[in-house]
């Protein structure tokens, strides 16, 4: 049995998208408990419809105050500590739960998160950090937009901790980790990227040296390590780029009786494929570094895309993502 | 009549794809003449199966060096200067060209684009600049990969370059102008895209503010300024994923006899989206901000694409691009 605190009224589409998605988690996991952090009178009514087996396992933990999207990182930590994110984190602290997830302001969730959880030892800053589709599978990349920026040792750490969780966490025997450059050259980058470099070289993780945005999805990677500005670049355009793909095959698709009898015979291989890119399916990024499990949602996820942010908390919770992360970086530190 | 000189020798497939790219630009525009800058001994052989009034306009100038993928810009610009890229450049400089294209080494490209030609007054350094498919036709991005970092008033620069370029030359009424961020509130991300953000605010472009990664296709903007890391590693990622999804699309549609006949009947639908959103179509990425017209091809591309890149070359000349920059940037320096 594990329980998982859940900021309900976060996000751009808050509780309507967000209680569903917990009952659509708990309706798949018979083991999985919820505290749903928020207001009770607006929670409560979205609960009403689930059957009582799923209903038994979900409890409100009130919260009445939420963090704006617009909300500085410091002013939410200082004046938001009766939000339902904060509570939702305040609960992985102390102990009620194995983890928590939000679909709230990033860098808010960042601030508390650390503020609240704390880094592991040797740990500076706690990227966060998501599967990705590619060719083989997966990569993982880290990175994805909770610290706006890295330094080369900062950088390093992300290497090591993407590579423990990829491979205790994702079952990836021996990570092959890349660092985001502008090109493949060891000559080239700016200085950050030069210095960490040569960090990760010598940091015993299964190094492939430099690689470009494209790499990401060629299967040569496991691991893909940045900074939290171009990762978070990054994976948003991949997200446009295929929603355009997406508008642009259904406007095609549906332009005359001919494309629309063509779009009934390919339906089940769009489909498919469709299923195999959704970006819903890899919604909910862990935040990695951290004495706790914080899962951080986009916050255009809907009840679907919630539901996986969920199941994604659950499995960094059992399989003890930040337990696996202070054990190598103290073995580490031993070590050296 | 135009003539561009062309550095055939460079890029990852070198004069057996760069020199019926060529063939193929000349072909399409009657009014261009081609100076094909490389090894007359490997280019020769190429042109002969050309029909004679398109081999007419295509002229070999010698050059027996080439810069390799690994060099130093710095070591490009002191000891390559018998390659093709460098004669190609050299030939503008001269007056003999109207514009150069190559798809050679990035760094090196810039380095001697900024020694040979020069960047226009006011303006720092010459990023490169691109169309990319969108919601509503076309959007223009830049830097996608001259320099490796901007500071503030570089991002205030290629705001206003982009604006130009995509009013003048592609006849965008009044470009709204966008700033890739982390977050599109006014208070996130770093010190350089802050400081950005007032410069560009206070520059009289029609500016809508900080952007994220997804809004690059979304149709609600026409010029995206970023540096020239971040923005390289966006481009390249999303061309990562375009071949992620287009090979999933083929293995799912060869999978069985039902399949096939299914992409039989949908073929050509999807080959109508496919050329609204191949990357080709949007090869030649333009240098903006020198003292004359410089393309970056794709370093993959093939013939087509590098047709394409032949012609944004001579889009860029006829439409006389450098002056276009400097005109707008010297007025804006009497203004003030």
């Amino acid at each position: 049995m594990r329980t998982l605190a859940i900021d309900v009224m976060s996000g751009d589409l808050g509780a309507s998208e967000c209680v569903p998605g917990a009952l659509l988690a708990l309706a798949r996991n018979p083991d999985l408990h919820l505290e749903l952090v928020g207001n009770p009178a607006i929670i409560e009514p979205l609960l009403a419809k689930a059957e009582s087996p799923v209903r038994a396992r979900a409890r409100i933990v009130t919260a009445l105050d939420i963090v704006p999207m617009d909300e500085l990182p410091r002013s939410a930590i200082r004046r938001r500590k009766a939000s339902s994110m904060r509570i939702a984190v305040d609960r992985v602290k102390e102990g009620a739960a194995s983890g928590c997830v939000s679909a709230g302001n990033t860098g808010a969730l960042t601030a508390i998160a650390h503020f609240v959880l704390k880094t592991v030892p040797q740990v500076e800053r706690a990227p966060i950090m998501s599967a990705l589709p590619a060719a083989h599978g997966h990569a993982y990349m880290l990175d994805l937009g909770a610290n706006v920026s890295a330094t080369a040792e900062q950088l390093r750490q992300f290497a090591l901790m993407g590579s423990i969780v990829a491979r205790d966490v994702f079952g990836v025997a021996e990570p092959r980790v890349g660092l985001l450059n502008i090109g493949e050259e060891d000559i080239k980058g700016h200085e950050t990227v030069q210095a960490a470099h040569a960090l990760i070289a010598a940091s015993g993780v299964r190094y492939l040296g430099f690689i470009e945005g494209d790499d990401i999805f060629s299967g040569e990677v496991d691991v893909v390590v940045t900074d939290g500005f171009t990762g978070n670049v990054a994976l948003k355009s991949m997200e446009g780029l295929a929603r355009l793909i997406t508008d642009t095959l259904r406007a095609e698709f549906t332009r005359s009786i001919g494309t629309r009898v063509a779009a009934l015979v390919a339906r089940p291989v769009l489909k498919r494929v469709g299923a195999t890119l959704d970006p819903r399916r890899y919604n909910g990024a862990c935040m990695v570094g951290l004495r706790g499990v914080v899962v951080k949602s986009h916050g255009r996820a809907d009840r679907t895309a919630f539901a996986r942010a969920i199941e994604t908390a659950l499995t960094a919770a059992v399989s003890d993502v930040p337990g696996c992360v202070a054990r190598a970086l103290g073995a580490e530190r031993q070590g050296s």
